[in-house]
């Protein structure tokens, strides 16, 4: 094994899908586009690819760097490269940015080819499974007939389960990361927080802001805010911020006073200068909607049955958005259905962000879990 | 024991005091009203007292109906009354409105009697203590020397905690409900959050909305609807909304489609007819600044050596806003200045919320505790 190391400057592609998707809500999407990078070669078997799926606000830019930019560096690089847990010296790795996305993916912000304006409002909402459905297409494109493993943390671990039940003999394993079979009323509610932050925003403009020449900021901002508490452990922001103060006294004002605030405010304003407002009600209600066990009367064991794939599943000791119990129901739905589940659950203070996070034991895991796989696929 | 009834028909009152009141913020109210209601009576020795402290957004009315209003009943109705735990065929009871309140008490909207007009963002900061010293005001003007006990839930447990602090020779018993000796970094995260979306509603005008014809009501319904979430377990949503949409299929669009959203929303709605959003800041910001332990160097069993009443103090097992952990952190600083307290951690499934709920265990604890306390007193 050679020392970890970046996979280098990388360039997006984009690949046009002409053939109509059908999309859950019954909307039809008449053509499309995929942002996507890869990192690594196909081999000549075209079987060592692996498949990285993003979650709400993450991209294609998995791994790598862009020239010239320094800070450029992908979502998921301390997890991808040539030595690292995801070894590009042995798997091909793709990475695409989901339709509805705001980073080249056809979504709300694109020109709609019907119209010539952006869809806005028209842009219909998408589910896990309508991306699983738009990854094969580009699958297809790729020439990548089966992935060795699809993987993903969050709302990208669950397109990586639902990839076990749409395209069972498409995949080898998936790797599903501080998921949850589907979202608690309180997930929602949080989630419906920031949809009403932002579409009560007067900028908001029903969705179509675009040709406004405005863009709802303020929701966008508290939706990013709120997020982010979610993503921390208690015990996380105690550690990182704890109760301390910008200022040596409290200033009995409405400035900002706290470290957590200030982190808070900092994180919104970033946010909104990267990120579209559609997008962000459009990827909160695929996690509203995920729930595969409600196509079997609630029962994920049944959901479940036609799954082929071997599975990694991993949770996070202290992440309170999709506790390690409700990966644990995942883990027994796949017992039920006697299926290969390797499980672990992670120490560590980090809470739902951990996924994202370089950890001795998360890291060690998954690489031992692909260099089996890779060993299996003769990557 | 008679069986518990409801005080009746009540009536609130007001007093106004003219003597300056200087504010932990430096900032000195010349005069200011609170508004309060009493039930039961109070002894010959004046000794039969308990003030109830509210919390975030409270009022003085605690228990009875105003008359011919049957939707009227106090905010503890079930806790307050003949025969109740609180027991006013016993005890003296006194509910009162804080200082920045918005239902009688001087607060942002109330007319600053130097400008004649409401005070809106000049309005000053106030924090427990100073709500404690008002409240000794009322004491005063209602010739109480000494107060049985001072009780509340969550904002209104921390003013209990106070009052053992800041005068304690004026109480015998502290009842510290669901509390916190400080606000997490988390717990600061959500009230900012929620503070963001109050000013940042472009009818803010900065706080000085009421000469605007306006209210920000789309921020004060995001606040309260975040509030909602952190008040809940996640286990008592589930039960009580799951993931039930109220139609059969999801919608695909923007509209109200899970229980939990339409719990939300309406909740959100009712309070911005009730409540005001400077308010809503300024009870955030008493929440952020409370932290006895900051005046000893961050110990809170050093902080809390000056007090000498007897405490109860309880936990729910579902509370994750105020972790019984939290609770058990005061306990043991009162244990270390080896003072006289009874802790209890009551299950319930209701989270944070349950100090308000009619709970067996919680409601006999507190019945025995003050059955006890009356006793002492010749109640």
């Amino acid at each position: 094994m050679n020392a970890p190391r970046s996979v280098g400057d990388v360039t997006p592609s984009t690949a046009r899908f002409d053939q109509p998707l059908r999309l859950a809500s019954g909307v039809t999407l008449q053509q499309f586009d995929l942002v996507y990078e890869t990192y690594g070669q196909l081999n000549a078997e075209r079987s060592n690819a692996i498949l990285v799926c993003h979650a709400l606000s993450g991209t294609h830019h998995v791994a790598g760097t862009y020239a010239g930019d320094s800070r450029s560096a992908g979502w998921w690089d301390n997890m991808v490269g040539p030595g690292k847990p995801v070894d590009t010296d042995r798997f091909f790795v793709v990475g695409v940015n989901n339709l509805g996305g705001c980073n080249g993916s056809t979504g709300p912000s694109s020109i709609d080819p019907a119209t010539g304006h952006p869809y806005g409002s028209k842009f219909p909402f998408v589910t896990v499974e309508d991306w699983v459905h738009a990854q094969a297409r580009l699958a297809d494109h790729l020439q990548i007939p089966r992935f060795a493993a699809v993987m993903g943390g969050s709302l990208g671990a669950m397109q990586a389960l639902q990839w076990t039940l749409t395209y069972p003999d498409r995949l080898g394993h998936a790797i599903v990361i501080a998921a949850a079979p589907s979202l608690s009323a309180q997930n929602i509610g949080f989630n419906e927080v920031a949809r009403q932050a932002i579409t009560t925003d007067p900028a908001f403009h029903g969705g179509d802001y675009y040709t406004q020449g405005v863009i709802p900021e303020r929701g966008l901002r508290l939706a990013r805010m709120l997020g982010h508490i979610t993503y921390l452990s208690d015990d996380a922001m105690m550690e990182k911020f704890g109760r301390d103060l910008l200022t040596d006294q409290p200033r009995f004002s409405l400035d900002v006073e706290f470290e957590i605030e200030s982190y808070l405010r900092h994180q919104g304003d970033k946010f909104t200068t990267r990120f579209d407002a559609n997008t962000y009600l459009i990827m909160t209600k695929a996690l509203d909607y995920f729930d595969p066990a409600s196509q079997a009367g609630g029962n994920l064991s049944a959901a479940l049955a036609g799954a082929r794939a071997r599975f990694l599943v991993l949770s996070f000791t202290t992440d309170w958005r999709f506790s390690p119990a409700r990966s644990r129901e995942i883990v027994k739905a796949l017992l039920d259905n006697s299926l290969a589940v390797s499980y672990a659950e992670i120490e560590s203070t980090q809470g739902h962000d951990a996924f994202l996070m370089e950890n001795e034991d998360y890291f060690a895991v998954v690489r031992a879990y692909l260099a089996r796989v890779a060993d299996e696929v003769g990557a």
